[in-house]
C-alpha cells in the first residue's frame, strides 16, 4: 500500500449512555465494541456477513490478541469515527490497525489506537482455517478498486 | 393526534456480536440500549442533547417504569428500526410507546414492544423538576411540523 | 406459600465502573443482567446449569415479558443483594418476582422491582416447551425444604 | 518479590449469559471488565474504594494502555478465577499484570492473559497525579504482610 490511509475503512459511531461510567468518559473496554463493530461493517462492504460466513463457509473470526493506547477520553454524545486497516493477512491471520477519533467541527482529536489479531477457526471445532477463498478476493478487488 | 403513528420517530440500529448471547439471540438487556439510542436520537432531532441539557438546563433523565413485551428473537447481522412515540407529557413525565422492529426485504416482524415512563430530575439533587421550557415547545413544534 | 419472602433467593451483587453511566448511577438496562444473574444463581442452587440444561434437556429459558419499577439508583461500589421468588409455575412458563436492595449497615433500600415472565423453549426450535420434569422436581423439593 | 505469584490477588468471576455472544463464547471485550472487577476489589481489599478515593483523594484511575492474548475460549457458566498483580509503581503509574483461568476440578486452564497500564488523575482536571500517599502505603503494608 502506498499511504497508511489507502484502504482505511471509517465507521461512524455515536456515544450513548450505555457507553459511558461513572467518570463521565467512554468505559475502557467499550472501545472494543466500537472497534469490532467497525471491523463488522467493512467485513458487509465487500460483501460478507458474519452470521452468513459462518453458515455459508464454516469459517469464524475470533481475536486472538489486541493492543490498545487510550489517549484521550470521549464523553456522552460525542460523534467518533472508528477506523479499520487490514494490515497483514497471512493464512488464518488478519491484523488490523485501528482507530477511534472524535470528530470535532474543524478538527479530529485521536482518542485510542489498536492493533488487533484476528484469526479464522471453524465454528465448531474452534481450530483455525485459512480465510475463505472468496473472502481473500473480496478483499484483493477492495484494495484494486482503492487504486 | 390523529393517527398511532403521526409523530413515531424511528432509528436504525444493527446487531453485532456485543449485542447477543449464548443463545444466538439478542439479550433481552440490550433492547434496553436500543431503545435508549432511539429516545436519545428522538432529543437530538428536536435540538436538545443529553450532556448539554444537563449543562445548560440542569435536567436529566431517569427511566421510573418500563415494560417490555418480548415476541420474536433478533439475531447477529440483523437490521433492526426502534421507535419511538411520546404518548403523554404531564409535568416531570414523558411517557414512550417504542417498538423494535425487524426489516426483513419485504415485510417488517415486531420483535419487541415496549412502554417507558421517564422522570426529568436535576442532576445534582436527583429530584423531579418540570421538563424544560424550550424542549417542551420544541415537542410542539415538532408535532405541528408533523400535521 | 405463607409468607412473601418464604422462597425468596438472594444474591449479592456489586456494582462497578461497567455498570454505571454518565449521570453516575447504574444504567438502567443493567438491572436487567443482575436480575438475570440471580435467576440463573436460583437455578444452580436447585442443581440446574443453564448450558446443561440445554444440552442435557433440550431446553432453554427466554424472557417474554418484564416490568421493573426504579424506584432509587445505585452507584459505584454499591453492594446490592438481588432477589427472585417463583411466583407462579404453569405449563412452559415460570413467573418471578425481583427486587434490588442496597445493603447499607443498617437498613436496606429497594432500588428497583420487577416482574418476570419466563418461557421454557426448544433451543433449536424456539418453540414453548413444558418445563423438564426434573426441574420441577427440585423446585417443589426446594419448597418443602424451605417449610 | 520473591516469586511471580507472591502478590497475586485473585477474584473469582462467573461467567453470565451477558458475558457470553453468538459464538457460544465469552465476548472478547468483557475480559476487560473481569479484569476490571479484579483491580477494584484488589483496591478493596487494601482498604480503598473508587468512589471514595474521587471524593476523599481526588484521585481517578484510567486505563492508558493494554495488551491482551486470548488464548482459550470461556463459556457460559464457566468458573472463572481472574487475577491481578502490581508488577511497577512509578509516579502517577500502576503496572498490573493479569490473568483469567478457568478452574475445572483438577486442572486451571489459562484463557486470557494481560498487561494494564493504569495512569492516576485528578478526576476534573483528568490530568496525571501522584498515586495517594495512604494508597502507596497499604500496598507496601499488603506486600509486606505477604513475606
Amino acid at each position: 500500500m502506498s499511504t497508511e490511509n489507502a484502504a482505511e475503512f471509517r465507521w461512524p459511531v455515536r456515544v450513548y449512555y450505555e457507553d459511558t461510567d461513572a467518570a463521565g468518559l467512554v468505559y475502557y473496554a467499550n472501545y472494543l465494541k466500537f472497534f469490532e463493530r467497525c471491523r463488522t461493517e467493512w467485513l458487509r462492504s465487500i460483501g460478507y456477513e458474519q452470521r452468513a460466513i459462518g453458515h455459508d463457509e464454516q469459517a469464524a473470526f475470533v481475536v486472538a490478541k489486541l493492543q490498545v493506547d487510550y489517549i484521550r477520553p470521549a464523553r456522552l454524545d460525542d460523534a467518533l469515527t472508528i477506523t479499520a486497516t487490514v494490515t497483514e493477512q497471512k493464512g488464518a491471520t488478519l491484523l488490523f490497525a485501528q482507530r477511534a477519533v472524535c470528530v470535532a467541527p474543524d478538527v479530529e482529536h485521536l482518542l485510542a489506537s489498536a492493533q488487533v489479531k484476528i484469526v479464522c477457526i471453524h465454528p465448531q471445532s474452534l481450530k483455525p482455517r485459512p480465510l475463505p477463498r472468496g473472502l481473500l478476493e473480496a478483499m484483493r478487488d477492495t484494495l484494486s478498486d482503492t487504486y
